[in-house]
Formats: structure tokens, sequence, C-alpha cells
């Protein structure tokens, strides 16, 4: 499944147009960089990379950005004493208003990815801020990457295209693709090995009446990493060699659905893939089950809200919480059944 | 999925080796038949017909009976008034000691059953009794429909061979073709288009070590029938697909496990291949999930227990109950995770 023949260091320079050594000339030393990337909740889900090293998926996905809730970075360089060994340089990151340790797995993670952009003997500053609140159980690795690769864009004024900061933020973190857009996103899986065609792009469908209910579960145990979590579905998973064309197929009736507004449509197909899609994880070996009882239990109302009528779905990505996905006509109904949720509506302007 | 050019009826005379109108002469009227059954746990199981008339089975499955749970059944014939038009002979069914009505879709069920095997202007009188407690929490359709039919056997002194009478029983429901044997039975698949293939044969090992653990869980919802759910899962569900060769797989490693008593194997191999059926159900549309959110939490205790050391697994079948496996020297750790379950030794001589 890792067949890359294009190192990430190559895509990004590919990407930005320039030779790594131009990159030196480039330095925009204490000028500020700054970013600002939605969340995004996939209504048809990546689940599995044909490629780990360039993050390249299985299969297309379809997603909608919650505003509001998001991640936003200010970032700059900082020469640093020549070094001609180890240690390597280590960045100063600051997330939510605190510095994090060389050593916090958040950190060490995003070094790597800063390596791709960082110049000789320099350290970048980091100072992110993630709009998500805690209690809404959302992932920020998503708008985490999304406003990083925008501010790395302002920094160096690159001025790229959103497809290509698309390209960048997927490097990062595949679902980021999708999070350089308000709205309906569509990343399409691409089909090249050197992973240029594997971007995300805008769907220009307005949904005024869409509301997305943020239903969040307590965890009790520590979750398997989706990075992880992905690679062993399609490792031991006999029942997901189905999934790729599913997901595609799925893919298509909600691009479909949203172009005409078919909300029914929209939310059975939904349902119907994050089921699917955590049907892969169930039958995986270890079993990755990322459902909380009350998660069922959650569940379980959907299902009993739509038999009295209520025309209600969820979604589930890689953690115990739920999405649902409604019309505003619903919203007493739903307000009803779940309590003070939070509702978005992505396309309402307030 | 249904291309059966057998009749039911065609299929019983096969295998009894009469003809219809033979029957007749052979009518046992006054004398009592009588049948005692197992209920059966599936360690690879059966989901999905490729023949929905003959109940001929997508793949085949393993499974171990319960010894003292089952269905004792007596059954004697009664001749009618001669009746040339509807209304149809009305069976008298008693069970656990209540009589039903005819209207009782159990009795319109049974009574389709019988019919295949009754002689003009006749009636059947049941007599039956569950010895599943209803704590226990396991389906009796495989313990009745294997226990009536060596009541029939009984009744007209066939003297069938236990393959044949697992052909029979077959024919009333897929899983009680396993209930004719104690101990580990295997139910092959078949490939004739006729059914006489499709038959379960007992498993010679005997493993006085191994314990099955019943976690019984209340259950709020109605659920869905398993043929019904079965057929929603071949129609609907793309991830099924890729089922049929892994439960072949599943079953052909539980044989090898059950024949070298590698418990690991064994144990690991039933809950891959339960939480893999699950996984599609809940992969079908609309979505079919037996589990409650207390099945959940007592998988989250399996789960601990194992990080513990523990070495326990569970499967569950169509319901929202787990059966716990796991070998005598686990029996305390158990106990003291689960309370006070029901705890048999199938192989064990009390």
């Amino acid at each position: 499944m890792n067949d890359s023949l294009t190192s990430p260091q190559h895509f990004v320079n590919q990407v930005i147009g320039h030779q790594p050594d131009t990159l030196n000339k480039l330095i925009p030393v204490n000028t500020q960089g700054h970013g600002i990337a939605p969340v995004n909740i996939a209504l048809s889900k990546y689940w599995g990379k044909r490629d780990t090293v360039l993050n390249l998926p299985m299969n297309g996905s379809v997603s909608i950005s919650l505003p509001g809730l998001g991640t936003e970075t200010k970032i700059s360089l900082k020469p640093t004493a020549k070094i001609s060994s180890p240690p390597p340089p280590i960045d100063h990151i600051t997330l939510n208003g605190k510095m994090l340790k060389a050593s916090d797995p958040f950190c060490i993670r995003l070094r790597t990815f800063l390596d791709l952009f960082r110049p000789e003997n320099h350290i970048f500053h980091i100072n992110t801020h993630n709009t998500v609140p805690t209690a809404a159980g959302l992932a920020s690795s998503a708008s985490g990457y999304a406003a990083l690769v925008l501010a790395l864009n302002d920094l160096y004024q690159w001025q790229l295209t959103p497809q290509k900061l698309s390209l960048l933020a997927r490097l990062g973190s595949g679902s980021a693709s999708r999070s350089l857009y308000s709205g309906f996103a569509l990343w399409h899986k691409g089909i090249q090995a050197d992973g240029l065609d594997s971007y995300a792009e805008p769907i220009e469908t307005q949904w005024p009446e869409l509301c997305v209910g943020l239903v969040k579960i307590n965890v009790q145990q520590k979750p398997i990493s989706s990075t992880t979590g992905m690679q062993n579905t399609v490792n031991t998973c006999d029942l997901y060699q189905a999934w790729p064309q599913q997901a595609e197929k799925d893919m298509q009736t909600i691009l479909k659905a949203i172009k005409q507004k078919n909300f029914e449509q929209l939310g059975q197909t939904a349902e119907h893939n994050a089921l699917s899609m955590h049907a892969t994880m169930m039958a995986t070996w270890p079993p990755i089950v990322y459902w909380q009882p009350e998660s069922l239990a959650a569940m379980q109302t959907v299902w009993q809200l739509r038999q009295q009528g209520v025309t209600a779905y969820f979604t589930m990505d890689a953690g115990p919480n739920l999405k649902l996905l409604f019309l505003e006509t619903q919203k007493p109904a739903i307000t009803q059944a779940f309590g003070e949720i939070e509702i978005i509506q992505p396309f309402k302007v307030e």
C-alpha cells in the first residue's frame, strides 16, 4: 500500500514550484504568516491509504466545513546557530496559549512536517489556537494542518491556489485537504503515483436550511489513532475489499444529493457510509470500536426519531461522537430529544 | 439468491426415501414420537442464504452445542374429517405448557414445515418444552427444529441417519442442522442445487476445559428476525461481498484450532468472525444493529480483561447477548468481572 516513488520533499517542491536550494534565498525572517481554517465533517468518509508516505487515499470523500469552529495559526522564522550534527532544531510551538514540550507527540509530528518547509539553520515559532470548543468533540488535525499551510503560504508569500494548498495540507493530515474551503468540499482520490491530482475543491451549492448537530460522548477508553486504525483495517479486514468502491459510489450519490438538495438521500447515504466505515473497523483484528455505549444509545434515539417521522440522520468519525444531519424544520424535535446540543447551520448568515 | 429448482416437498421425499403417496400407508396414528436436541452457539457464523427456499447457506459454519439447554418435543398424529377445501388443518401446538393460538406466528411457521410431513386429513399434536432458561438469552429455533425432526423420525420410525435428520432440520431453520449433535458440529455449505450435500456432522474432539459464559443483555427494542436480516444484508450490504470467503476461511481456522486445542486461535477467530458478521449487518441499509449499549459495555469488559492477561473472547448471534469463550482456569476472573453469569462446560462430565 506504500509504493510511493515521490519523497514528501520532492512533492512539496513540485507543489510550491521552488527548488530546495532556492528556499534559503527567500527567508522572510521576523515577518509573520497567518492562517485560519475550519473543521470539516465528512459526509462520505476517507478510510484507508493507498500511499502512507504521500497520504493518498483509497477513495474520494465529500465534506461540509463548520464555520466558526477551526484553527488559527501564526508562524514566523528565526535563525539559529549553525549546527552541523544533531540535535535537530527545536521549533517553538504554542497550542491554545501553552508552550508545548519538544517531546510532545504533537510537536514531533508537526516538526517532521515543518522540516519540509524549513530553510537551513532556522526554527519556526508557531502560535496556534483551536477555536473548536472542547465540548464539541471534533478533531482539530484537519483544521490545524490547513491553517498551518495557509500561514506558511502567507509567511513565504507563495500565493498558491487553494488547490495547491490543499495538496500541501493533505501531506500533514488527509482530511486537512478539505479544510481549505467553507461549505461543501470534494477530495478527489486521484490516480497518479506522484499524488499531484489528489486535492480537494469546493462545491458551490449553498444550503441554508442544512443543520449539523454535535452530540458529544464522553470517552472512557483511549482510542487508537486514525492513521494506525486505517492501516490495520487495510491490512486485516477482509470486508474492507468492497469499501473503496462503496465509498466512491456513496460520494457520487452525495454529490448528486447536494446538487439536487435531496436531503433524505444525503442523510441516508451519509449514515450508511459512516456505519459501513465503522463496520470495516469492527471487522479488523484486533477490533477497532470507537463507539461507546452512549454512542449506541444516541444512534437508537436517531432511529426512534425517524420512526416517529423526524427526518434526521447521523454520521460518525474515528471517535465516539455523533454528528446529526437534519433540516432547520426539525430543530425543535432534535433539541427535545437531545437536549442542549450544539447546532450549526454552515450556510446560514447570522 | 433463490434459484431453487427443488421444492421443499421433493427435498423431504428424497431425504426420507418415500414417495408422497406412500406416506399415507405409514400413518402411526395415536403413537407418540419423542425428540430432544440442544441449542448450539456458532463459533464461525451462518449469515446469508444462497437459496431461501431450501435454506442453503452462503458459507459453512462450526458450532458448539450446550448440553442441558435445548428443546424436548413430543408429537402424535390425529385423523380429521375429510376437508376438500380450506380452512387447512389446524395442528395443536403446546409450547412450555401453553396451548398456542393458530394465528400465532410461531404456529404458522411450524404448520408450513409440518405440511411437508403431513398425511392427508391428519393433524399433529405437538407438545414442546424449551429447557433453555429465559435468562440465558439463547435462541431456541435451532434446538426446536432439531427436536421436532427427531420426534418425527421417532413417530414414523424412519430410522434416518443423523446426517439426513440434519438435512430435514435445516429446512426448518438453518442453524438447526447443527443441533443434531452434542459437542462441536460442522455444517457444510454444500454446492449442489438440490441441497442434499448441505448438512452438519459431528467433530469428534472433546475439550473438557472449554467454557461458554452466557451474558444476558436486556432488550429494549424489538429486533429484526434473522431471516429478514440476512436477506437485507445480502441485498443491500456492499461489504457482504467478502463475507462468504472470510466465513469459509474462519471455519477452516476454527476446525484447525479445535483439532490442535489452540484456544487463543479459536477465541480470536470466533470473536473476529462474530464482529465481522455484525459489521455486515451494520453496513446494511436500513442498518441492522442487534447490539444494545450494555452489549458494547460487556465487549469493553472482555477487551479490558484481555489487556489484563485474562484470555477470554466473545461471540454474538443475531441478538444483544454475548457468549464468552474461555478455559476453566479463567473462571474466577470471569466470574469476578461479570458476576453471576451462567457458565457451561460442554464437555465436562459432572
